[in-house]
């Protein structure tokens, strides 16, 4: 047992208080109320899962990057061949992949947990892998029951450990030749929309790679098509990276740590984790859209509105990094103007 | 005589070989090619404007701030009194507006000038001050010729002011109740599109008010109905901050100092420079889509893109300095990512 359900039920709500004070405070600077737009938004959000207004500034980021192989790339259907994925992690390892440099940039830091690589990467954090390499989704299911619950776990633990050293923000990030795919599975399945609305070029493959991804996806559905719960769909289709990464969604709402969701596959542990939780939504924010359809179809379920649309479709959490400045501008904004009184400028008419 | 023509005939084009190295070393770094979307357009012109590849953080910004009065304002559209022009401008100087906490939070420095208020602020620099407010549009020119001539000038001289320094990217920040209804008298006439297209709430007039604003802009257009260049629309329908920004804009390229454009008033003056100066174009990058239609309608006219989209009207220079950040990751991503060969990562297949 992952202890799931006993994490469920101690998920609380933001602070009630700390968001009506953050927006009555945004009404009292010197701007137009309004002027700083989706900001304004972002700070109240702040208020609330910090439970103070004004909010302090993010100062112990952490992006815990969950890498893993998904048997479907087997199947054709990425522009890399699966063996990039423990070539990435090595390269996170030495720091000179584009999350590290975003990470450094933002003095956030970067937890690599291998979950699921298909080999072992000198160097990588394998004690909490859950398996090599999730199964083939179109002919078998990603996981075991046995493993879905071992990576929920995984998940849960990661966010205690989290929150026991301090981090006050979490941004889930992922590495994984077919991952796309595995998404797009998840969400059409969870979603019962049609593979060919939610499946995007992933890495960037062509035409008929894409072609290749509709079938592999449109074949798993077909195969898992008595999904009971969105477990099922997270065990049948999904793998060990997004099934840890939904026990950390879960996990950090639990212990009150906010989320900054990077792009697909965070989101498609989102649209599980808030099946099987909804009051975690409210302790996330979503940072960019990105060019996957799967992550937007996600998205609009869940009803957030991602902050950047700037084509980013890295992964491994950057899109999330690129956006934290305007998450630490919202507060700084918030925490630091002077308001009309203070400044002696006079509000609006009337 | 400004001196604006000789300035123009100087302005040269960002270095293409520059630009040619990034765009190659982007398809190296190890990650799937074009994936950090526009972020990787942003380090391709950064490296053009730099002369440089890879492009160096930008590490002395300014935001050149430009506060006027615009007659205009007495027609009653604006949600705040004219007053607040000075007020916000002692704000400015005592470090409590959104522009100084953005500033200071990306070690960016802040110039105030007073190019046109319409009374002086104890402790700003009115030296360069142009007239005491600029005439009410729906019923006189913003300017005369002698005035915005010296407002070129200023601006032309600020450019200079800010390369001699040093400054590696100036951010156009301006002030000014009623400036947005000069702004969409500017590009309504200029563009020849009506005003209803091109007026917005600004600083959040109701639906009264907005009407007024469309009233007062038509009035302005149809009384200055034979401009006969772009720089006539600005001296008749602009005023001293929007003239003096065209100057900085124009100065700024032929310097060869990048700008990262604000709102709808740098966005205004810019369309008037680049009728000017259409070279100077390749200098800019736009930050936000900000919520006034003109701003929207210079923007697309001028073939520039936003990279922000998040509801910012406030100005000041503050959406440039939230979209910072951003720009600082592109170049940073390129300059610091390892290319696939560094990292011994597997590129794409065939």
């Amino acid at each position: 047992m992952s202890g799931l359900d006993g994490v469920v039920a101690r998920i609380g709500a933001p602070d009630d208080a700390a968001r009506q004070a953050a927006a009555e405070r945004q009404a009292r600077l010197t701007k137009p109320a309004g002027a700083l737009g989706r900001l304004e938004d972002v700070s109240v959000w702040a208020a609330g899962v910090q439970g103070r207004c004004p909010p302090h500034p993010f100062a112990r980021v952490r992006v815990v990057l969950l890498a893993a192989d998904h048997g479907i790339a087997a199947a054709g259907v990425s522009a890399y061949p699966a063996e990039v994925t423990a070539q990435m992690v090595a390269n996170f390892l030495r720091g000179g992949a584009a999350v590290n440099v975003l990470a450094h940039h933002n003095a956030a830091g970067v937890r690599v947990v291998d979950v699921g690589v298909a080999v072992d990467v000198p160097g990588a954090d394998a004690s909490m892998k859950v398996r090599r390499g999730s199964g083939r989704i179109d002919v078998e299911d990603a996981l075991t029951a046995a493993e879905l619950d071992a990576a929920l776990s995984v998940g849960l633990r990661l966010a205690d450990d989290e929150a026991d050293a301090g981090t006050d923000l979490v941004i889930p990030g992922d590495m994984g030749i077919g991952s796309t795919t595995a998404c797009a599975a998840v969400v059409a399945g969870l979603l019962g929309v049609e593979p060919e609305a939610v499946v995007g070029r992933g890495t960037g493959v062509n035409d008929e790679g894409w072609r290749r991804k509709v079938d592999a996806v449109a074949a798993a559905v077909r195969r898992a098509d008595r999904l009971e719960t969105p477990l099922d769909g997270l065990r049948s289709l999904g793998g060990a990276d997004l099934a840890a990464m939904t026990g950390l969604l879960v996990g950090c709402a639990a212990r009150r740590t906010p989320v900054l969701l990077d792009g697909v596959v965070s989101a498609t542990a989102a649209l599980v984790a808030a099946a099987v939780a909804p009051a975690a939504t409210a302790w996330w924010l979503a940072s960019h859209r990105s060019t996957e359809p799967a992550q937007q179809a996600a998205l609009a379920h869940l009803g957030l509105e991602p902050l950047l649309d700037l084509g980013l479709r890295l992964g491994e959490g950057t899109g999330a990094l690129v956006a934290l400045p305007l998450v630490q501008a919202a507060i700084a904004t918030l925490a630091e103007m002077a308001t009309f009184d203070e400044a002696g400028v006079s509000d609006r008419d009337g």
